[in-house]
C-alpha cells in the first residue's frame, strides 16, 4: 500500500497503475493549492494596506463601482482560461465578504502602524 | 476626475494623492486576481482529468483521507505565508464543494473523449 500522503482513502481499493496516475495529477493539484494559498496571502496584504488607507481618511471600505469593473474584468478573464465566468464571480464575491468582514476591525480599532507583517486582521474590499 | 477603471466610485470624493496610492494598490490587487484565475483554470482542469479517471474505474469522487491531509498541509502553508488557516480551509472547502458538484455530471454523463479544452463540465474533488 502507498504511504504517499496524497494516496489517500484511494489507496485501499485502487488498482496501483491508477493509483500512480491519480498521484500525479494530485501532486499537480498540490503545486497549484501552495501557489493560490500565497496568492491569497500576498492579495490580503494589499487589501490590508488599502484598508489602513481607507481608515486614515475616513473611506468606506466598500467601492460598488470598484466591485462591478473587478467583477466583469474576471469574468472576460475566466472566459479566456475555460474557467466558468459565474464561478470566478462566485469566487470573487467569496473573497471579498472576507475581506469587508475584517475590515470592520480597521474601523473599530485602527492600527497603530502600518507593519506589512501584520497578521491578518486589517483588510478591505479592493 | 479618474477615468481609470479601477477608481471605482471613489474618484468622486478622494484626494488625487490618495486616489493615486488607491490606484497603485488596486493594479496589483487586479494582477494577483487575474493570477488567481488562471490558476484555478488550471485546477479545475486537472480536477477535470482526475473526474474521468475516477469515473472510468469506477471510483468514489470524493476521498475523506486525501481531503483531510489536504486541509491540514494548507493550513500548514497558510500560517507560514501569514494567511488565516482558518481562512486557507475555508478557501479549499470552497474549491471542493464546486468541483463535487461539477463531478456529478461525469457520473451522469460520461465524456465521449478527454479532450483538455473542453468546457467546465467534468471535475473531482481532488
Amino acid at each position: 500500500m502507498s504511504t504517499d500522503p496524497r494516496a489517500g482513502d484511494a489507496a485501499k481499493y485502487v488498482d496501483p497503475e491508477i493509483m500512480a496516475e491519480l498521484l500525479t495529477m494530485r501532486s499537480s493539484i498540490d503545486n497549484i493549492d501552495a501557489a493560490l494559498v500565497h496568492l491569497l496571502a500576498e492579495r490580503f496584504k494589499a487589501t490590508q494596506r488599502v484598508g489602513v488607507l481607507k481608515a486614515e481618511h475616513k473611506l468606506p471600505p466598500a467601492d460598488p463601482g470598484r466591485e462591478k469593473a473587478q467583477i466583469e474584468r474576471l469574468k472576460r478573464l475566466a472566459a479566456e482560461a475555460h474557467l466558468d465566468p459565474d464561478f470566478a464571480e462566485k469566487f470573487l464575491n467569496f473573497i471579498i465578504e472576507e475581506v469587508i468582514r475584517h475590515h470592520h476591525a480597521i474601523s473599530e480599532h485602527p492600527p497603530q502602524d502600518s507593519d506589512p507583517g501584520a497578521p491578518f486582521d486589517w483588510a478591505s474590499q479592493d
